[in-house]
């Protein structure tokens, strides 16, 4: 464990010039609904539409010249292989996206359009053709989470909040690998030890309330959820000390709460955002996060990739 | 024409309690549809979901504590309706609103929720009804935009935007009645006198455009529109003067590309806005408003009151 505030620091200073600032938004609209003071920072407005933008920079910046210019690897259909294809556009560096033959032909375009070589596999193997790519070229392979430089870019989100909003009661993070809360609770404890930090995670994936009731990282069954960013099967083992250390605690969000909390951010939020993003008021809805009327919460609304088209799962739906 | 700065600061600071700041957004995803640096103005965001609630709170807390009172009343199902009621709770003053029988429930349940009494009627009497009422009771008729008052609350986003970015190129406001754009234009062209202000309303009922080349306020032809925010049909006689004094040009917007401009800012501005909010951005699409690449364009995103429903209409439209 040896990221630190003064890593996530540096990390700022390294991003600024590339990323957005997203603002610290106050939704007075969903008080009532959540029975607090609810403020979202709202990452789904950052460049490439997710927090991922962050640690894929700080990383790819902190590699070395030579390092660059054989280029930079990445297995991801998501929201992380589209923000490495377009920091890679932006710092004139090759990249090269491993894609399942499964993935949405709009998220092929996304990233072509910004330049990346895109090379198509089975599902099952794109972790290792992305290595063998890697290997043979000599390129950097950015994993998506499981790495400090990664997990320091994302702390930047946190870094962000608590300056804007120093007396916050709590924030609310979604949980697959455990990067983004890795390094959002790392920078959070160290400016606003006061402020509590709960994960929300799939209850269909519960890796991380599993993994820290074993004390250790355990992989669960895979099954399906709606919030198809927060996917892993077993916590980061780089990640996971981090988040037994500063994380208070994991709510494990069912499926209509998860559709809830999104449906609540978008109408009454009026934040576009993907069913991973709205897990933290979804959490909030299904009373698994203890709130006071007082409190000031912040939701990371941490990415917006949904069509129109998926929105209609939420027709209907009460909130 | 006594509308200055002086009076949009006054309201600044009599509303300032009530409302949230809304951010100057960075829409950098935005920048290569539109041809420009992409700002946005999100009154999505605002509470009660739109702009309105500015102009709605000046003017009531601009009224005596006599009339106070005797309550306010006023005819709209849309957001000036929701934006009076939540002032009226806010401000523990009884309000009356007239809603045709026709008005969609959630509309007549949200403001219902916020305790105004609600009195129904058919669409074409809702006028005279509400000015019934508020003479019969001696309450104060709150009107939805010719008013100065009203106006000095909308001129608020105005001042906001250009002290955020005082180097702005043009800012893109959607335009019915006149009451925003009259406004906003007064508070930048006081400040920022060298940014542009562009009109945006909907072709199909083109009542700036036809009243500015006849030097007066006319009356248009009712036909249909997506943009359901931005149905007046005649300038307002207090703003027209404002907006013929202060405004640049006004665009006439297609309802293809006022639909364009709204699923842009949805799916890539990743802000839920209603149609009327997205035609600045139907506009540039359109190329109705000269831009170059490094101009600085700020939309102004009006509105949020769509439901998860109407968005079907923008399925498999091509931006």
């Amino acid at each position: 464990m040896t990221l630190t505030l003064k890593e996530i620091e540096e990390a700022r200073a390294r991003i600024a010039p590339y990323i957005v600032r997203t603002p610290l938004l106050r939704l007075r609209n969903l008080d009532e609904h959540l029975g607090c003071e609810v403020y979202a920072k709202p990452e789904c407005l950052q460049t490439t539409g997710s927090f991922k933008l962050r640690g894929a920079l700080n990383k790819v910046l902190s590699l070395s010249e030579d390092e660059l210019e054989r280029g930079i690897v990445a297995a991801s259909s998501g929201n992380h292989g589209k923000a490495l294809a377009y920091t890679a556009k932006m710092l004139g560096v090759k990249a090269t996206i491993v894609l399942p033959y499964a993935a949405a032909q709009v998220k092929v375009d996304t990233i072509q359009n910004w330049g990346a070589e895109i090379v198509r596999c089975d599902v099952a193997e794109r972790f290792e053709v992305a290595r063998r790519i890697a290997q043979e070229r000599g390129a950097a392979l950015v994993p998506p989470f499981n790495d400090e430089a990664i997990m320091a870019g994302q702390g930047t989100a946190g870094l962000e909040i608590v300056e804007e909003c120093p007396d916050l009661d709590a924030i609310v993070v979604p949980v697959s690998g455990g990067g983004l809360i890795g390094g959002v609770a790392t920078a959070v404890k160290a400016v606003s030890p006061a402020a509590k930090i709960f994960g929300a995670e799939p209850a269909m994936l519960p890796r991380y309330s599993k993994s820290l009731a074993a004390g250790h990282p355990v992989t669960i069954e895979k099954r399906e959820t709606v919030a198809d960013a927060l996917l892993s099967l077993i916590p980061g083992d780089v990640c996971f000390p981090y988040v037994k250390a500063h994380v208070d605690a994991i709510a494990d969000v069912d499926e209509e709460y998860i559709l809830k909390g999104m449906k609540l951010v978008i109408t009454e939020g009026r934040l576009l955002c993907e069913a991973a993003a709205g897990i933290g008021a979804g959490a909030i809805l299904q009373e698994l996060i203890p709130v006071k009327e007082t409190d000031k919460v912040c939701l990371f609304v941490s990415g917006g990739s949904v069509s129109i088209e998926q929105l209609r799962m939420l027709e209907g739906l009460a909130i």
